[in-house]
């Protein structure tokens, strides 16, 4: 059997804490698969004496991530400290310019320097993995990087954001409001107390940067994504969206045509009947529609310590058994420059919730601003206060308005937008409209 | 850029053509993945001059494909003809034995040889794939092998066989019988002529016997499976399952436990909100219970040409970059044989349906049966001919009986087996009962 592969971990957290016990209860399979042991090396983490139920007195310490990411003692640097800058991404930098692979679960890092970490990894002929990064132990990184390489995709899309989905969740089978269900997510555990990273979309958001590029072959450009959050998603939203036959996620969407690509994460309504749409609480789901292959679904659990550690330990393996692939799919040289869609070209049917003022001619006139931008409507539901579905219970609401539902056809994101500031400036409007997206299978 | 990977395809069907075209139309990005083309250099199939929609006359011709396996010109041997004896048999080993790798879709292949396939493999140093032999497009054997690594197993199960799914979904959508909806599914090229192999459970019992083998790093062993077709769902069974917050699937499923390893094909009621359950028509769908990862699943197309031929091209790219791994994991040598567990050990629930003689005692001689074999009754319903539920319109139903629906909770197959022949003998059944294990999360 080969030596065995040593590795120096930096970050000591749960996850980084599972990815030691892992390699410890599947050592014997591990050799099996790879012909060689993985072992534990050298670690590195903020405190050497903090209680982490395992025992690191075994390992060489360091208390700087950037000089173990040069320990010439190590055959694999694992980066699980986190931070788009500062030590983790220093330490990533050093061990591939030293020729160390590296394998590490920083989405953030890698939505922001994935090109230029791409291409110092191929000068040094190392592997940069990274499957722990999006959708924690649902593999899809290997499953577009190596499983789907025959085909051309056309889009991808998930719930890769298990707070959201979970606040959606429970706001939609208790009735409750945001706050009430953010609240109770913090308590959980599921949300950290200054939430805005994940409710705000922008977790989402860096995870879908790295799908898109290995799924179009594009460079990495998180800043090219239009990002909204769940904050403004109502139990009135969630009702009328069942009543329809929707459910409402936080998706990351990435879709390509002839104007380009286009990268948006967003409230979405989703046809109930999809697997995407039956994904609930802090689970995630990546879907992917591709030429060969219809689409393809993977759901598991997108956080916790053990499944993220599952995808650091199978990016381990690949590289003990020799295994190096260009990070994004082909060589970053040959990554093109993201063909950037402007989201006012989105083309989708819309969701839209409106407080009407409630006088004659207020129907008549949206219904004219909406078919003045050529707008068809699937549906339309107005229901007086204390109507059943869009009644009652929901603080924004203004009295002498009446709320109105619109499903749209397929029409564009500036059409949308242009035919609602028309209905604001006729006065017709009472509060800020509700837009949703639609995606469809 | 390294020299071209050159392939021999032998069996030129659907996939097979299907898989030339992708290669075709994937070449640039194939060829960036990889570091070298992927050209087709010989083909053989049964006829040479059958049109196909593509031109073969660019690629050598071999009439025999064991000619082609042996030939020093390919550098892969494509092995697409199917079968588990004669030709592919002799020309997966031929190749082999050469030291050419072998990338095959034929499950019934490697379900009866997997292991001394797997052996000619190690023995050469060289890669046997079979990604396509299962699920088609999606990508499970990749994810078992690779991604899930680190994790202890303790089941594996899925919906394999689109061709039951198909008949199963129909059934219960429009109430028609398994005969006419035999009929539909072979009218639209969904079940073969001769449709036992698909709908006697023999094709998912062949794909169990390799995720098993891979799940638990035991031997391929498809002796073992207990396999049961859906011949003998009616659509009785159907609407009550529906009622009782089930549907019912032909799965296969393989679970490790203390009295070792149960592989066993058979239709099986699965809890209504679970993803498997919301898998529809010719989808194919696997679930991983997983120690690290709780719940994986992976849903998508589990048959036509472009699908397997995905996954044909993704076993090609993986050679094409210089992977070898185990076949099943970890090599030949070390997959223990299968700790067979006996049928009769199975733990469950299960979902009686009864024919009940209509005569004073009849349930309470049945509930004594039950209890005596210490079986509790999570639910049990009776309903007189002409009921909402279970009434009219069975053909197998006798006059003078009445249907009854039992569920029990977890009780061993031995004494379920045992509680009916008790009744049968006391003469309270008037047919042979309809019994159908039931599936946990």
């Amino acid at each position: 059997m080969a030596d065995p592969l040593r590795i120096g971990i930096a970050g000591l957290g749960t996850v980084g804490t599972s990815t030691i016990r892992l390699l410890d209860r599947r050592a014997n399979a591990l050799a099996a698969s790879c012909g060689r042991a993985i072992t534990v090396a050298a670690v590195s983490a903020r405190s050497r004496s903090r209680d982490r139920g395992i025992s690191i007195e075994r390992y060489r310490w360091f208390d700087d991530p950037v000089a173990l990411a040069r320990d010439p003692g190590i055959d694999v640097f694992v980066e699980l400290m986190g931070g788009d800058e500062g030590p983790a991404h220093e330490a990533v930098r050093a061990a591939l310019d030293m020729g160390t692979p590296v394998v590490t679960a920083n989405k953030a890092l890698l939505a922001r320097h994935g090109v230029d970490l791409a291409r110092r990894a191929e000068k040094a002929g190392v592997a940069l993995n990274f499957e722990a990064a999006v959708a924690g132990g649902v593999p899809i990184i290997k499953t577009l990087r190596e499983a789907l390489v025959g085909n051309n995709i056309d889009r991808v899309y998930g719930i890769l954001n298990g707070t959201c989905n979970y606040i959606l969740t429970r706001m939609e089978a208790e009735g409750l409001s945001f706050g009430a269900c953010l609240a109770e997510a913090q308590r959980l555990g599921y949300a950290e107390a200054d939430p805005t990273f994940d409710i705000g979309g922008f977790d989402t958001a860096h995870k879908l940067a790295l799908l898109t590029s290995l799924a179009f072959g594009t460079q990495v450009d998180a800043e090219a994504i239009h990002v909204e959050g769940i904050e403004r998603i109502t139990t009135e939203d969630l009702a009328a969206a069942a009543e329809l036959g929707y459910r409402i996620k936080l998706l990351g969407v990435a879709t390509r045509s002839e104007s380009g690509v286009e990268q948006r994460v967003h409230p979405t309504m989703v046809p109930r009947s999809t697997p995407i749409a039956q994904v609930d609480g802090v689970t995630n789901a990546v879907a992917i529609d591709a030429d060969a292959i219809p689409e393809l679904t993977l759901v598991g659990p997108g956080a916790g310590g053990e499944a993220t550690a599952s995808a650091v330990v199978g990016d381990l393996a690949d590289i003990a058994r020799g295994q190096v692939m260009a990070p994004f799919g082909r060589p970053s040289g040959e990554l093109t420059p993201l063909p950037h869609a402007a989201m006012q070209a989105h083309k989708g049917g819309y969701y839209v919730r409106l407080s009407v003022v409630d006088r004659p001619g207020a129907a008549a006139g949206i219904a004219t601003r909406m078919a003045e931008r050529g707008i068809s409507l699937e549906s339309i539901v107005q229901k007086h206060r204390g109507g059943r579905v869009y009644g009652g219970d929901d603080p924004s609401k203004v009295a002498g308005s009446v709320p109105v539902v619109l499903i749209t056809y397929a029409t564009t994101e500036a059409h949308i937008r242009l035919a609602l500031e028309a209905m604001v400036a006729d006065g017709y409007i009472v509060e800020p409209p509700q837009l949703i997206r639609i995606e469809r299978e």
